[in-house]
Protein backbone atom coordinates (compact mmCIF):
# COMPACT_ATOMS: atom_id res chain seq x y z
CA UNK A 1 0.00 0.00 0.00
CA UNK A 2 1.37 3.78 -0.61
CA UNK A 3 1.37 6.34 1.64
CA UNK A 4 -1.25 8.29 0.05
CA UNK A 5 -5.36 7.86 1.46
CA UNK A 6 -6.69 7.41 -1.73
CA UNK A 7 -6.30 3.90 -2.26
CA UNK A 8 -4.76 2.83 -5.92
CA UNK A 9 -6.54 0.76 -8.84
CA UNK A 10 -4.52 -2.40 -7.29
CA UNK A 11 -4.92 -1.83 -3.98
CA UNK A 12 -8.58 -1.86 -4.96
CA UNK A 13 -8.45 -4.90 -7.07
CA UNK A 14 -6.42 -6.74 -4.37
CA UNK A 15 -9.45 -5.83 -1.91
CA UNK A 16 -11.94 -6.98 -3.64
CA UNK A 17 -10.95 -9.78 -4.76
CA UNK A 18 -9.87 -10.57 -0.57
CA UNK A 19 -13.31 -9.87 0.10
CA UNK A 20 -14.82 -12.04 -2.96
CA UNK A 21 -12.35 -14.79 -1.44
CA UNK A 22 -13.97 -14.57 2.08
CA UNK A 23 -17.50 -14.69 0.33
CA UNK A 24 -16.40 -18.12 -1.21
CA UNK A 25 -14.80 -19.46 2.33
CA UNK A 26 -17.68 -18.87 4.29
CA UNK A 27 -19.78 -20.11 1.35
CA UNK A 28 -17.68 -23.31 1.59
CA UNK A 29 -18.21 -23.63 5.41
CA UNK A 30 -21.63 -23.01 5.11
CA UNK A 31 -22.12 -26.08 2.34
CA UNK A 32 -20.37 -27.96 4.21
CA UNK A 33 -21.77 -27.65 7.74
CA UNK A 34 -25.79 -27.51 6.75
CA UNK A 35 -25.24 -28.98 3.14
CA UNK A 36 -25.61 -26.59 -0.39
CA UNK A 37 -29.28 -26.83 -0.72
CA UNK A 38 -30.31 -25.98 3.08
CA UNK A 39 -27.74 -23.29 2.62
CA UNK A 40 -29.47 -19.54 1.20
CA UNK A 41 -27.19 -16.37 0.30
CA UNK A 42 -29.13 -15.21 3.56
CA UNK A 43 -27.05 -17.64 5.68
CA UNK A 44 -23.57 -16.56 3.65
CA UNK A 45 -24.53 -13.08 4.28
CA UNK A 46 -25.26 -13.04 7.94
CA UNK A 47 -22.06 -15.02 8.68
CA UNK A 48 -20.27 -12.50 7.44
CA UNK A 49 -22.01 -9.48 8.67
CA UNK A 50 -22.71 -8.15 5.35
CA UNK A 51 -26.25 -7.95 3.55
CA UNK A 52 -27.41 -9.93 0.66
CA UNK A 53 -26.68 -7.01 -2.12
CA UNK A 54 -22.99 -6.51 -1.05
CA UNK A 55 -22.81 -10.86 -1.47
CA UNK A 56 -24.15 -9.73 -5.09
CA UNK A 57 -21.36 -7.40 -5.64
CA UNK A 58 -18.81 -10.44 -5.43
CA UNK A 59 -20.53 -13.15 -7.10
CA UNK A 60 -23.46 -13.87 -9.31
CA UNK A 61 -25.28 -16.42 -7.64
CA UNK A 62 -24.97 -19.35 -5.78
CA UNK A 63 -24.81 -21.88 -7.99
CA UNK A 64 -21.34 -19.53 -8.81
CA UNK A 65 -20.04 -19.82 -5.69
CA UNK A 66 -20.18 -23.46 -5.78
CA UNK A 67 -18.04 -23.82 -8.81
CA UNK A 68 -15.74 -21.50 -7.85
CA UNK A 69 -15.58 -23.18 -4.25
CA UNK A 70 -14.80 -26.75 -5.99
CA UNK A 71 -12.73 -25.23 -8.52
CA UNK A 72 -10.30 -23.97 -5.90
CA UNK A 73 -10.53 -26.55 -3.88
CA UNK A 74 -9.36 -29.17 -7.21
CA UNK A 75 -6.81 -26.29 -8.01
CA UNK A 76 -5.09 -26.86 -4.55
CA UNK A 77 -5.51 -30.73 -4.64
CA UNK A 78 -4.11 -30.57 -8.14
CA UNK A 79 -1.06 -27.88 -7.30
CA UNK A 80 -0.62 -30.18 -3.82
CA UNK A 81 1.10 -32.84 -5.85
CA UNK A 82 3.34 -29.95 -8.01
CA UNK A 83 4.88 -28.83 -4.75
CA UNK A 84 6.44 -32.47 -3.82
CA UNK A 85 7.67 -33.46 -7.60
CA UNK A 86 10.89 -33.26 -8.96
CA UNK A 87 13.24 -33.17 -6.03
CA UNK A 88 14.66 -36.53 -6.62
CA UNK A 89 13.06 -38.72 -3.95
CA UNK A 90 11.58 -42.17 -5.11
CA UNK A 91 8.01 -42.16 -6.12
CA UNK A 92 6.77 -43.94 -3.06
CA UNK A 93 8.27 -40.88 -1.36
CA UNK A 94 6.56 -38.35 -3.58
CA UNK A 95 3.42 -40.02 -3.54
CA UNK A 96 3.17 -40.24 0.20
CA UNK A 97 3.87 -36.39 0.58
CA UNK A 98 0.82 -35.64 -1.99
CA UNK A 99 -0.98 -38.21 0.34
CA UNK A 100 -0.53 -35.91 3.94
CA UNK A 101 -1.05 -32.92 1.95
CA UNK A 102 -4.61 -34.11 0.07
CA UNK A 103 -5.60 -34.77 3.51
CA UNK A 104 -4.88 -31.51 4.91
CA UNK A 105 -6.70 -29.37 1.91
CA UNK A 106 -10.21 -32.05 2.19
CA UNK A 107 -10.04 -31.38 5.74
CA UNK A 108 -11.01 -27.60 5.26
CA UNK A 109 -13.20 -24.91 3.49
CA UNK A 110 -12.64 -25.23 -0.03
CA UNK A 111 -11.29 -29.02 -0.41
CA UNK A 112 -13.71 -30.29 2.41
CA UNK A 113 -16.81 -28.99 -0.24
CA UNK A 114 -14.94 -31.08 -3.22
CA UNK A 115 -16.03 -33.84 -1.34
CA UNK A 116 -19.37 -32.87 1.02
CA UNK A 117 -20.81 -31.17 -2.04
CA UNK A 118 -19.08 -31.62 -5.11
CA UNK A 119 -19.87 -30.82 -8.38
CA UNK A 120 -23.72 -32.55 -8.75
CA UNK A 121 -25.81 -29.98 -8.25
CA UNK A 122 -24.63 -27.38 -10.84
CA UNK A 123 -24.99 -27.40 -14.50
CA UNK A 124 -23.38 -30.10 -17.46
CA UNK A 125 -21.04 -27.05 -18.36
CA UNK A 126 -19.85 -26.73 -15.11
CA UNK A 127 -19.29 -30.68 -14.11
CA UNK A 128 -17.75 -30.83 -17.31
CA UNK A 129 -14.94 -28.39 -16.66
CA UNK A 130 -14.82 -29.39 -12.75
CA UNK A 131 -14.59 -33.21 -13.60
CA UNK A 132 -11.91 -32.33 -16.11
CA UNK A 133 -9.91 -31.11 -13.08
CA UNK A 134 -10.58 -34.11 -11.32
CA UNK A 135 -9.26 -36.20 -14.03
CA UNK A 136 -5.72 -34.59 -14.48
CA UNK A 137 -5.50 -34.93 -10.12
CA UNK A 138 -6.29 -39.09 -11.35
CA UNK A 139 -3.83 -39.14 -13.72
CA UNK A 140 -1.10 -37.60 -11.37
CA UNK A 141 -1.81 -40.21 -8.81
CA UNK A 142 -2.07 -42.97 -11.72
CA UNK A 143 1.71 -41.72 -13.11
CA UNK A 144 3.34 -41.30 -9.47
CA UNK A 145 2.19 -45.27 -8.91
CA UNK A 146 3.47 -46.34 -12.50
CA UNK A 147 6.76 -44.81 -11.70
CA UNK A 148 6.97 -46.23 -8.51
CA UNK A 149 5.84 -49.48 -9.95
CA UNK A 150 8.69 -49.42 -12.33
CA UNK A 151 11.48 -48.65 -9.81
CA UNK A 152 10.38 -51.15 -7.54
CA UNK A 153 9.08 -48.61 -4.70
CA UNK A 154 5.62 -49.89 -5.30
CA UNK A 155 3.96 -52.92 -4.98
CA UNK A 156 2.82 -54.32 -8.81
CA UNK A 157 -0.98 -53.22 -8.89
CA UNK A 158 -3.71 -51.57 -11.34
CA UNK A 159 -2.08 -47.99 -11.43
CA UNK A 160 -5.56 -47.06 -12.12
CA UNK A 161 -7.74 -49.09 -9.40
CA UNK A 162 -5.13 -47.90 -7.09
CA UNK A 163 -5.00 -44.40 -7.72
CA UNK A 164 -8.72 -44.34 -7.29
CA UNK A 165 -8.39 -46.45 -3.87
CA UNK A 166 -6.23 -44.16 -2.18
CA UNK A 167 -7.99 -41.03 -3.14
CA UNK A 168 -11.34 -42.81 -1.87
CA UNK A 169 -9.77 -43.32 1.13
CA UNK A 170 -8.18 -40.03 1.83
CA UNK A 171 -11.25 -38.53 0.53
CA UNK A 172 -13.50 -39.97 2.74
CA UNK A 173 -11.94 -38.13 5.59
CA UNK A 174 -13.94 -35.11 4.30
CA UNK A 175 -17.48 -36.90 5.26
CA UNK A 176 -16.47 -37.97 8.50
CA UNK A 177 -13.94 -35.43 9.86
CA UNK A 178 -15.29 -33.22 12.22
CA UNK A 179 -13.68 -30.14 13.59
CA UNK A 180 -15.48 -30.92 16.97
CA UNK A 181 -14.38 -34.38 17.53
CA UNK A 182 -11.47 -35.52 19.20
CA UNK A 183 -9.28 -36.74 16.59
CA UNK A 184 -6.54 -34.44 14.85
CA UNK A 185 -6.38 -33.90 10.79
CA UNK A 186 -2.90 -34.65 11.01
CA UNK A 187 -3.24 -37.92 13.34
CA UNK A 188 -6.28 -39.32 10.78
CA UNK A 189 -3.59 -38.43 8.45
CA UNK A 190 -0.85 -40.24 10.00
CA UNK A 191 -2.96 -43.90 10.68
CA UNK A 192 -5.10 -43.35 7.58
CA UNK A 193 -1.70 -43.31 5.35
CA UNK A 194 0.08 -45.64 7.13
CA UNK A 195 -2.81 -48.37 6.72
CA UNK A 196 -2.69 -47.41 3.42
CA UNK A 197 1.20 -48.10 2.72
CA UNK A 198 1.67 -51.10 4.95
CA UNK A 199 -2.09 -52.70 5.23
CA UNK A 200 -3.79 -54.07 7.62
CA UNK A 201 -2.67 -57.40 7.75
CA UNK A 202 0.56 -57.95 10.08
CA UNK A 203 4.10 -58.22 8.11
CA UNK A 204 6.87 -60.27 9.08
CA UNK A 205 9.33 -57.03 8.98
CA UNK A 206 7.48 -54.60 11.57
CA UNK A 207 7.42 -55.23 15.40
CA UNK B 1 -50.09 -68.15 -6.11
CA UNK B 2 -53.35 -70.32 -5.72
CA UNK B 3 -55.25 -71.63 -8.79
CA UNK B 4 -58.02 -69.21 -8.29
CA UNK B 5 -58.27 -66.36 -10.88
CA UNK B 6 -59.12 -64.17 -8.10
CA UNK B 7 -56.17 -63.03 -6.22
CA UNK B 8 -56.45 -63.16 -2.59
CA UNK B 9 -55.08 -60.38 -0.42
CA UNK B 10 -51.98 -61.77 0.20
CA UNK B 11 -50.96 -62.05 -3.15
CA UNK B 12 -51.88 -58.36 -3.49
CA UNK B 13 -50.09 -57.38 -1.29
CA UNK B 14 -46.70 -58.97 -2.41
CA UNK B 15 -47.50 -57.51 -6.29
CA UNK B 16 -48.06 -54.02 -5.08
CA UNK B 17 -44.78 -54.46 -2.85
CA UNK B 18 -42.82 -55.77 -5.70
CA UNK B 19 -43.90 -53.15 -7.88
CA UNK B 20 -43.28 -50.30 -5.35
CA UNK B 21 -39.38 -52.04 -4.82
CA UNK B 22 -39.47 -51.34 -9.01
CA UNK B 23 -40.25 -48.09 -9.15
CA UNK B 24 -37.50 -47.39 -5.99
CA UNK B 25 -35.16 -49.35 -8.35
CA UNK B 26 -35.83 -47.32 -11.41
CA UNK B 27 -35.39 -44.11 -9.39
CA UNK B 28 -32.38 -45.22 -7.91
CA UNK B 29 -31.05 -45.76 -10.96
CA UNK B 30 -31.78 -42.34 -12.74
CA UNK B 31 -30.68 -40.72 -9.37
CA UNK B 32 -27.12 -42.33 -9.44
CA UNK B 33 -26.78 -41.72 -13.44
CA UNK B 34 -28.29 -38.00 -13.37
CA UNK B 35 -28.21 -36.98 -10.43
CA UNK B 36 -30.67 -36.23 -7.56
CA UNK B 37 -31.92 -33.02 -8.33
CA UNK B 38 -31.79 -34.05 -11.97
CA UNK B 39 -34.22 -36.48 -12.02
CA UNK B 40 -37.56 -35.96 -11.95
CA UNK B 41 -40.82 -38.57 -11.16
CA UNK B 42 -41.49 -37.82 -15.12
CA UNK B 43 -38.07 -39.53 -15.78
CA UNK B 44 -39.15 -42.23 -13.65
CA UNK B 45 -42.34 -43.14 -14.88
CA UNK B 46 -41.17 -43.22 -18.06
CA UNK B 47 -37.98 -45.45 -17.68
CA UNK B 48 -41.29 -47.31 -16.12
CA UNK B 49 -43.52 -46.97 -19.25
CA UNK B 50 -46.38 -45.40 -16.48
CA UNK B 51 -47.86 -42.04 -15.71
CA UNK B 52 -47.23 -39.88 -12.84
CA UNK B 53 -50.15 -40.92 -10.92
CA UNK B 54 -49.39 -44.56 -10.98
CA UNK B 55 -45.85 -43.52 -9.13
CA UNK B 56 -47.97 -41.75 -6.63
CA UNK B 57 -49.99 -44.77 -5.70
CA UNK B 58 -46.88 -46.42 -4.16
CA UNK B 59 -44.59 -43.99 -3.61
CA UNK B 60 -45.67 -40.15 -1.53
CA UNK B 61 -42.82 -38.24 -3.05
CA UNK B 62 -39.29 -37.67 -4.82
CA UNK B 63 -37.98 -37.13 -1.07
CA UNK B 64 -39.59 -40.39 0.25
CA UNK B 65 -38.02 -42.38 -2.85
CA UNK B 66 -34.82 -41.16 -1.49
CA UNK B 67 -35.02 -42.02 1.87
CA UNK B 68 -36.38 -45.79 0.82
CA UNK B 69 -33.71 -45.75 -1.52
CA UNK B 70 -30.88 -45.15 0.65
CA UNK B 71 -32.57 -46.69 3.61
CA UNK B 72 -32.49 -50.79 1.56
CA UNK B 73 -28.67 -49.61 -0.07
CA UNK B 74 -27.87 -49.39 3.86
CA UNK B 75 -30.02 -52.25 5.42
CA UNK B 76 -28.15 -54.22 2.39
CA UNK B 77 -24.65 -52.90 3.84
CA UNK B 78 -25.61 -53.73 7.45
CA UNK B 79 -27.12 -57.55 6.66
CA UNK B 80 -23.54 -58.07 4.25
CA UNK B 81 -21.77 -58.21 7.40
CA UNK B 82 -24.26 -60.87 9.19
CA UNK B 83 -24.16 -63.40 6.76
CA UNK B 84 -20.25 -63.89 7.78
CA UNK B 85 -20.10 -63.46 11.01
CA UNK B 86 -20.40 -66.56 13.48
CA UNK B 87 -18.51 -69.21 10.95
CA UNK B 88 -15.72 -69.58 13.09
CA UNK B 89 -13.58 -67.69 10.83
CA UNK B 90 -11.10 -64.78 11.70
CA UNK B 91 -11.94 -61.88 12.02
CA UNK B 92 -9.46 -61.08 9.13
CA UNK B 93 -11.12 -63.69 7.32
CA UNK B 94 -14.51 -62.12 7.85
CA UNK B 95 -13.50 -58.49 7.30
CA UNK B 96 -12.72 -59.44 3.47
CA UNK B 97 -15.74 -61.51 2.96
CA UNK B 98 -17.20 -58.38 4.69
CA UNK B 99 -15.22 -55.94 2.20
CA UNK B 100 -16.28 -58.04 -0.98
CA UNK B 101 -19.81 -57.77 -0.29
CA UNK B 102 -19.38 -54.14 0.63
CA UNK B 103 -18.22 -53.26 -3.35
CA UNK B 104 -21.00 -55.72 -4.80
CA UNK B 105 -23.84 -53.78 -3.11
CA UNK B 106 -22.57 -50.21 -3.55
CA UNK B 107 -21.43 -50.89 -7.73
CA UNK B 108 -25.67 -51.59 -8.14
CA UNK B 109 -28.87 -49.50 -7.60
CA UNK B 110 -29.48 -49.20 -4.19
CA UNK B 111 -25.89 -49.43 -2.98
CA UNK B 112 -24.49 -46.82 -5.12
CA UNK B 113 -27.65 -44.35 -3.95
CA UNK B 114 -26.42 -44.21 -0.91
CA UNK B 115 -22.92 -43.30 -1.76
CA UNK B 116 -23.51 -40.91 -5.05
CA UNK B 117 -26.63 -39.63 -3.85
CA UNK B 118 -26.95 -40.17 0.12
CA UNK B 119 -28.95 -38.80 2.28
CA UNK B 120 -27.90 -35.09 2.58
CA UNK B 121 -31.14 -33.74 0.21
CA UNK B 122 -33.59 -35.20 2.97
CA UNK B 123 -35.16 -33.44 6.00
CA UNK B 124 -32.88 -33.70 9.46
CA UNK B 125 -35.32 -36.03 10.83
CA UNK B 126 -34.73 -38.53 8.17
CA UNK B 127 -31.01 -37.32 8.12
CA UNK B 128 -30.70 -38.86 11.39
CA UNK B 129 -32.42 -41.91 10.80
CA UNK B 130 -30.35 -42.78 8.07
CA UNK B 131 -26.85 -42.19 9.83
CA UNK B 132 -28.21 -44.11 12.58
CA UNK B 133 -28.13 -46.77 10.07
CA UNK B 134 -24.86 -45.70 8.94
CA UNK B 135 -23.63 -45.63 12.32
CA UNK B 136 -24.37 -49.14 13.24
CA UNK B 137 -22.41 -50.22 9.83
CA UNK B 138 -19.43 -48.84 10.96
CA UNK B 139 -19.64 -50.32 13.87
CA UNK B 140 -19.62 -53.22 12.98
CA UNK B 141 -16.65 -53.39 10.85
CA UNK B 142 -14.96 -51.70 13.78
CA UNK B 143 -15.36 -54.37 16.27
CA UNK B 144 -14.17 -56.68 13.37
CA UNK B 145 -11.21 -54.42 13.40
CA UNK B 146 -10.74 -54.67 17.30
CA UNK B 147 -11.12 -58.45 17.30
CA UNK B 148 -8.52 -58.84 14.46
CA UNK B 149 -5.75 -56.56 16.63
CA UNK B 150 -6.67 -58.82 19.89
CA UNK B 151 -6.22 -62.07 17.97
CA UNK B 152 -3.12 -60.80 15.68
CA UNK B 153 -4.66 -61.39 12.60
CA UNK B 154 -4.75 -57.30 11.90
CA UNK B 155 -2.07 -55.21 12.60
CA UNK B 156 -2.28 -52.65 15.44
CA UNK B 157 -4.40 -49.32 14.50
CA UNK B 158 -6.78 -47.22 15.60
CA UNK B 159 -10.04 -49.29 14.39
CA UNK B 160 -12.14 -45.88 14.12
CA UNK B 161 -9.64 -44.70 11.57
CA UNK B 162 -9.20 -47.96 9.88
CA UNK B 163 -12.84 -48.61 9.40
CA UNK B 164 -13.53 -45.27 8.22
CA UNK B 165 -10.26 -45.76 5.63
CA UNK B 166 -11.35 -49.01 4.40
CA UNK B 167 -15.61 -47.96 4.19
CA UNK B 168 -13.79 -45.02 2.82
CA UNK B 169 -11.88 -46.64 -0.41
CA UNK B 170 -14.74 -49.07 -0.95
CA UNK B 171 -17.49 -46.35 -1.06
CA UNK B 172 -15.36 -44.23 -3.71
CA UNK B 173 -15.94 -47.39 -5.73
CA UNK B 174 -19.63 -46.38 -6.15
CA UNK B 175 -18.12 -42.75 -6.93
CA UNK B 176 -16.07 -43.61 -9.89
CA UNK B 177 -17.11 -47.48 -11.71
CA UNK B 178 -19.02 -47.01 -14.33
CA UNK B 179 -21.27 -50.00 -15.40
CA UNK B 180 -20.26 -49.34 -18.94
CA UNK B 181 -16.45 -49.24 -18.32
CA UNK B 182 -13.76 -51.66 -19.37
CA UNK B 183 -13.33 -52.92 -15.63
CA UNK B 184 -15.58 -55.74 -13.83
CA UNK B 185 -16.30 -54.69 -10.02
CA UNK B 186 -15.65 -58.24 -8.99
CA UNK B 187 -11.71 -57.45 -10.58
CA UNK B 188 -11.62 -53.81 -8.67
CA UNK B 189 -13.23 -55.37 -5.65
CA UNK B 190 -10.33 -57.72 -5.61
CA UNK B 191 -7.50 -55.59 -6.45
CA UNK B 192 -9.00 -52.54 -4.38
CA UNK B 193 -9.14 -55.08 -0.86
CA UNK B 194 -5.84 -56.71 -2.20
CA UNK B 195 -4.32 -53.17 -1.68
CA UNK B 196 -6.00 -52.56 1.57
CA UNK B 197 -4.98 -55.91 3.30
CA UNK B 198 -1.18 -55.70 1.74
CA UNK B 199 -0.46 -51.96 1.59
CA UNK B 200 1.11 -50.10 -1.45
CA UNK B 201 4.98 -50.69 0.06
CA UNK B 202 6.21 -53.79 -1.20
CA UNK B 203 6.50 -57.02 1.31
CA UNK B 204 9.38 -58.42 1.51
CA UNK B 205 7.03 -62.06 1.81
CA UNK B 206 5.70 -61.81 -1.07
CA UNK B 207 7.30 -61.99 -4.73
Amino acid sequence: MSDSPWKTAADRRSEREEKRIAVLRTAAQAFNELGYHATSLDDIARRLNVTKPTIYYYVKNKEEILFECVRIGLEMLDSASNDVTGHGGSAYDELVAVMITYVDIVTIDFGMCVIRVGEEPLTEDSRRTLRGLKRRIDLKFRSLIERGIAEGSIVPCDPKIAAFTLSGALSWVARWYSPDGDLDPAEIARQSIALLLNGLRPRPDMG
